[in-house]
């Protein structure tokens, strides 16, 4: 056995607005597998190293469930810009130089690295539809320690000049993808229909088909914005709702994460809850391109599963404590709007770490069984304050460059 | 003459949503006095040192008008707490510190120079009661370089058990104060009633006097809350509105700053605009606190003047390229709530330069005859974007760290 022992204050999000959290304690994972949180280490680790991270915080990395790789350039641009004319004019010219090998190792290589520099381990991600570019993706990631699921973008209609494929390509292009990307150990593909008008409804049932068969986790959008659930109306008059147009070609179970939700009325909320599908909450991206603001009281109290998307780059903040802050600082927005309690520091924190780490299979909070995904925060350079859990509060408000010294990802250290 | 000639990517906010760029351009200062923005070099400053800042953008610096300096230890502290317990478990306490000029002078320190790093060289700040605690914060600012005003802070009732002074004292060490602090050159008094419930009438009426006499500045906080609003009807039932309780003072004028003005109806905007009193908007206080939200788009229609405040520590970001961001952020919202035109990156921009450096005296943008107010933007480590425009945009909403690499305040060189 290969005993990983970290000492320090330890924070421990395990359940909505519940944190758990144990002063000088000791965090102790066997082979990367969490064995618990003590207060003192039990007689059976005696003998083994402990990391001793004295007064630091330890607390739960990451999982970012919506991002666009491909966008990650142009984090900050054409914010004034409409929906339409941001793609036009920024996304799909940018999506399409990915073409090119070289440029796409590049970008990814300091995506990877920033992404863990930022505590975010797991991932939920889009690529772009080139499937070189994906392999190159999921190389870069894997090589620096971020763990999850990347999706070549599928996309046969409706998408511009610059960045599209035909339905045969995009089959053939997949299924090669799929046989290539079996090398990786903590990087996995993710079927990635780009949302239902970019898909033709025979690409849908293909991909369907394969999520079916090879039983894997699907990623798409989901009614961020009413021009966008008009469309899909026109295009499908059989489904009442947006979600059935997964649905109905096999794209709608308990390894599906849906981005946005936004206007995801009740009866669309029932349908997440009774499959078990994910949502990916991107309150930046929400707020910059005036999609709406996520019922996410709503969803917390029916019962549906919750994490945070980054969506860099119609999200403009790729470092999930920011996102955690944009996270409560929308659903306040929606409290002096209509009296929606908002969410507590403890709930947002939870949906940026448990809720999401919930699709990869874990349970919250450093639960024994769990693979070792950590962080160690250090705000020596911040005024005293004597309180673990007033500390931990900050550190998801306060700027955080160069706070985060140490992280782990499935059980191995990969910063620090 | 001192001549400093910057040469660079030039945007200068010269009007609302109206951003002038000139392209490898010249700023010219003659003894720090600007004398205009140039395309060519004009001969008359021919053989005078340019200082080549090469694809750098060379953009305003940041006026804060509204920011609380003994807070300042406590960014990201107590988020959730609703108003008055976040003021008697972190505010008021740490407020009384400062009674121990050591720690105001290390803490002061900090603040100083964080403000400068971050490009912030005009500020209207609360400091606390102490009047020596107040001379020690005008010196720090003034030798990091900080120019604008500061207020001791008058409270002589409701303010707790650890943070009062009577009425005598208020007054007596608010004039002794005044005396001490003429010996500053780049920051001065202000007049700083803390707000209406915290003032007994003998008190406002004698501030209103000394600003009165000496022609002095005026800060306060105006129509924050509605609990608020009651407790200033309350306490002065012969005002209809809350503004009144300033004015029958005589404090209420075109030197006045009032932050927040969430609830300022169009009666009291109208006051405002009447007197020519300046609006500190404070986005993320009153999104934290959920305050609600400042009509900015009517109070900009209705032709008031407006800058932002980072409002220290109900706001918990100092870095006003941060708090432009949650400035449009907060006007999305309203876009999403009514469908009130939100601010553009411009809009933005604007009221976080020009807009609060009128109340300084200054004219819009770099304008001929501003004292020289000027960041060095670095971008040179993100993804190459050949538009100046869009660079510019780009360093509002991504993370800035480092990327300020000088800043002028007031003519003279304070970073870089």
């Amino acid at each position: 056995m290969n005993y990983t022992i970290l000492k320090g204050n330890i924070v421990s999000s395990t359940a909505l607005n519940q944190l758990e959290i144990t002063e000088n304690g000791y965090l102790v994972a066997a082979d990367g597998i969490i064995q618990g949180v003590f207060a003192t280490l039990p007689e059976a680790y005696e003998g083994h190293v402990v990391q001793d991270y004295r007064q630091k915080l330890i607390v739960q990395s990451f999982s970012d469930l919506h991002l666009h790789a491909p966008q990650y350039p142009m984090i900050g641009l054409g914010m004034d810009l409409p929906l339409l004319d941001w793609l036009n004019t920024y996304t799909f010219p940018l999506e399409a130089r990915f073409a090119d090998n070289d440029y796409a190792r590049k970008i990814y290589r300091q995506l990877a690295q920033e992404l863990i520099a930022n505590g975010t381990t797991r991932v939920c991600m889009f690529s772009s539809l080139h499937r070189e570019a994906t392999l190159i993706l999921m190389e870069e990631l894997e090589n620096a320690g971020v763990t999850g699921y990347v999706g070549k973008v599928n996309m046969d209609r409706n998408s511009g000049d610059v960045l599209q494929e035909t339905t045969e390509q995009s089959m053939a292009e997949t299924a090669l993808w799929l046989e290539q990307c079996e090398k990786f150990e903590h990087i996995h593909p993710m079927i990635t229909p780009r949302f239902t008008p970019s898909c033709s409804d025979e690409l849908m049932a293909y991909l369907g088909k394969l999520a079916q068969e090879k039983n894997l986790p699907i990623q798409s959008h989901l009614s961020e914005n009413d021009k966008e659930i008009a469309w899909v109306q026109e295009l499908h008059p059989d489904c009442e709702q947006y979600w059935q147009s997964y649905a109905k070609y096999g794209l709608w179970n308990d390894k599906t994460v849906m981005a946005h939700c936004v206007w995801s009325d009740e009866r669309e909320r029932k349908a997440m809850k009774d499959a078990g599908v994910t949502v990916a909450f991107c309150a930046n991206s929400n707020t910059n391109i005036c999609s709406g603001v996520t019922p996410v009281r709503a969803m917390l109290n029916e019962g549906l599963q919750v994490g945070l998307g980054s969506d860099i780059a119609g999200g403009h903040q790729i470092e999930m404590h920011q996102v955690i802050a944009s996270t409560i600082a929308t659903s306040k927005h929606t409290t002096m709007t209509n009296g929606a309690p908002c969410l507590t520091v403890a709930e947002g924190w939870y949906l940026g770490t448990s809720g999401g780490s919930e699709f990869f299979g874990e349970q919250a909070g450093f639960a024994k069984g769990n693979p070792l995904h950590a962080l160690v925060i250090d705000d020596s350079h911040l005024p005293q304050v004597d309180s673990v859990e007033a500390r931990f509060e900050r550190s998801i408000y306060r700027r955080q460059t160069g706070a985060i010294t140490a992280v782990w990802s499935a059980g191995r250290k990969v910063l620090g």
